[in-house]
């Protein structure tokens, strides 16, 4: 298989696509929509978990595991929440298969029909307050901070890698709470969890704002996301953080007594991050030439190629670069010392380079006799002749050094592309020549923002939180407006 | 609710039962045969995937993730596969519900319709080895050494907590390989890695086997198990390990060429162990007053009780209390002070020897004054009074002797229930009155494996690894036998 890629800028989702396949991050499956996350994909997802579980329980949240089906009749109970899932869900109806008695294979039996489907689940608020209904009856119960780390369906027609998946991996976050403020500060709570791994882990710049209510998830009251913005110029929604208010404690009677001992709903929130960031982390970094990981998530942060053609110099070699191996692997840098025979240097640099990772290494016998190593950076491509001596503060600090500038580079891009129109040519020009985020004045209906939606193929993102108050004149109708929202095409 | 538990003797069915749900393990969910997995049966789940993914990564293994759902036609490949699965498992028909016509709520929509059913994966070597196809082209793709963490579901008639559900989670891991000597030192690795971990973390002897032909998993040659004794005399295989041969790689056409150039179907094996463990953990080791954990999977290793009258005294023994928590801490040992005022010290008492906390700390003014505290220990229940200084090295050295002490007490008890039999007489006897393993001489034969489940309800568990040669007559029929097997009747 070829390495090379196409170039994003003759076609920026092949690009993507290829990217995915060829670095060994995910590919399709025989089954419809459904990916196979390969090894270093997962490797990838699971640095991705350990780092978001570790920043939920620092915030006081444990995990559980709930059941994968969902009754049908849990589904309906929420009259939104039906509305958003029923549509692209699968459904169970059968418990057993048998020979066909034609002999012509196996078949479902007729016998073994439910007596109600179960759906796999969508996203599990249903059979989650189902349950909470059991565990909480007093204040003292109270909150109830769980997360499940869990596999889900939803429907989808057009699926594409990670992005859109009728099977994704997520972790999704239920809260109960005794009362509406607080509720909602868990949401802000975990938006700002959501964010900073964004930020920090992902070098991923994100936007914190509230989804119109056109966008909120099917049974909240209020959505708040983090946006991230792609190389192309598309938004893509990284995290959404639900107020659902009492609508599942209503909808599954769930009620606690009060510290004055009175019966009263409960208040909730959900919460959920996806394998979706798989194809962010992938479109907000990488170049033509592959992969560009952040250190921070990247399952080998340093590789090391020897470069030789006598036995006697691989051993030698071997020997210098098992030191650093050593001296590495102690201040908890991940690092490989590839010494395959079977292929040659030149195929190892691509290799590394489709797979992103951060440094490379290579050693020559010249290094040997001058005690250097050359290292290549993926983010920059820049090479530079270093002394193995101290190297390994020198490869740690320079791993910092490419956190930094891959966060500051799509920073950058980001602020470029975040542009303030009054008119609707404008909105349409800047949409169609610049891309990025539009921050335009919109009269604040639904009507409106679906008209713009048809016309263009931008939705709302987001209404940034703490938004600038300003008068203004909606883009698209000229009513009047007291702030500006942000539009863009998404993912 | 009463903590108070029915005894072990007067029911130990349900004293387990009882158990799962009171130390909030897990308790049964709406959806039939599924469970809801608590925060605290969680906490213990996640300790054993974490040293067993590390365990399996330190023998070269990657995790991966495959999809959910496998197309029927997949489970129709492998013969002897189909046979064993196809019974009993959850069937989806359908993509998407609609509003009834009558208004009588949502409904299956008829004209979604699947052309192929999909079946939820009852476990997936289909369709990993239809993935596998696409991976494998020459002996440098192998071996390919893959582990997935995932749920599967089997449709289970009678399910209880954690040994038998609908649902439950597991890792499953499915290696291919050049040759067959390799698969089998695979197979024989993992089978290593199972025990070690069943008896080194789980504190649970057990013993390594080859199951018969009859207990063999569906589709392999050879199935390797481990297997323990609980407290009430019966067995429970608690994971296996499968030499699949060649027969995956034939039914989904799995070739690689080999170094000498020529075309070979691919070898196999696939293992695993799943939630069952949390059974087989709660029934070797814990008492009439709740859990007994071993410390190396305990979630809360050391838990301190402040024992207090006034405000002041409590102040006073929080400041000793954090010190040792800190201390703890250092030592990665996992401790909880638990200073809630709502709670009295004797309702905590019970609450962690219900959770089964391996130490407990009781700290009241008279420990402050002569510098002491009272340590009890959950798996004798003995209280000692210690001083606190150094009480950080005490009690790291205090939870090693009980993760010893329960392995060996546990051994203890399975070495007192192996018996040789050489009449049937004996045998049912032994079953009858003394339980545990049988080890007895067997013809070869199924008839007489099923002749003896039918009399009996006793299986043969295994034939032991390394089992001595002797001669010998079938316990039932009297035919010649070389070796004895191991029965009994089994969770």
């Amino acid at each position: 298989m070829s390495k090379k890629l196409t170039t994003r800028e003759i076609d920026y989702s092949k690009w993507y696509n290829e990217l995915v396949v060829k670095a060994g991050l995910a590919e399709n499956s025989g089954v419809r929509g459904c990916m196979v996350i390969k090894p270093y994909g997962y490797a990838i997802w699971e640095k991705m978990q350990a780092e978001l579980d570790r920043m939920f329980k620092e915030t006081g949240h444990e995990n559980a595991y709930f059941p994968l089906f969902i009754p049908k009749s849990y589904l309906s109970k929420e009259a939104a929440h039906v509305e958003g899932f029923a549509k692209e869900c699968a459904v169970v109806t059968h418990y057993r298969l048998k020979n066909a008695e034609d002999g012509s294979g196996i078949v479902v039996d007729p016998d073994a029909k439910l007596e109600e489907e179960l759906i796999v689940r969508p996203t599990s608020e249903t059979i989650i307050w189902d349950t909470y209904r059991k565990w909480i009856e007093s204040y003292r119960d109270l909150p109830l901070l769980i997360n499940q780390w869990a596999n889900v369906v939803r429907w989808e027609m057009r699926t594409r890698l990670f992005l859109r998946t009728a099977e994704f991996l997520w972790q999704e976050g239920h809260t109960a709470h005794a009362t509406k403020s607080e509720a909602i500060k868990e949401s802000e709570t975990i938006l700002d969890v959501y964010a900073e791994f964004a930020e920090n882990y992902m070098a991923m710049p994100v936007i914190k704002g509230l989804k119109t209510e056109s966008e909120r998830f099917a049974g909240a009251v209020e959505t708040y996301c983090i946006e991230g913005l792609m190389q192309d110029g598309k938004a893509l929604q990284a995290g959404t953080s639900h107020f659902l208010g009492q609508n599942f404690a209503k909808a599954f009677d769930v009620k606690f007594t009060s510290k004055e001992g009175k019966q009263e709903y409960v208040w909730a929130t959900s919460w959920g991050v996806s394998t979706r960031l798989m194809g962010a982390l992938v479109m907000t970094h990488s170049d033509d030439l592959g992969l560009v990981l952040p250190p921070n998530l990247a399952p080998i942060q340093v590789v090391i190629v020897p470069i030789h053609r006598t036995e006697e110099q691989l051993e030698q070699i071997s020997e210098k670069a098992e030191e650093i191996v050593k001296k590495l692997r102690k201040k908890r840098i991940s690092v490989k010392f590839d010494d395959r025979t079977a292929f040659k240097p030149g195929w190892k640099f691509a290799e590394y380079e489709l797979k992103g990772v951060p440094l490379r290494i290579a050693m020559g016998p010249r290094d040997l006799e001058n005690g250097t190593v050359e290292v290549a950076r993926r983010d920059n491509l820049e090479k530079n002749i270093v002394s193995q001596e101290k190297i390994e503060n020198y490869l740690e600090d320079t791993l910092e050094e490419i956190q930094q500038n891959l966060f500051d580079k799509a920073l950058k891009y980001r602020e470029n592309h975040i542009t303030e129109v009054n008119t609707f040519e404008e909105f349409k020009d800047v949409l169609e020549n610049t891309g990025g985020f539009v921050s335009a004045h919109w009269d604040g209906t639904i009507a409106t923002e679906e008209k713009i939606k048809e016309l263009t193929k931008a939705t709302i993102r987001c209404v940034p939180l703490n938004n600038k108050i300003e008068e203004g004149k909606c883009v698209f109708t000229g009513a009047k407006s007291t702030q500006r929202v942000l539009f863009a095409k998404a993912y």
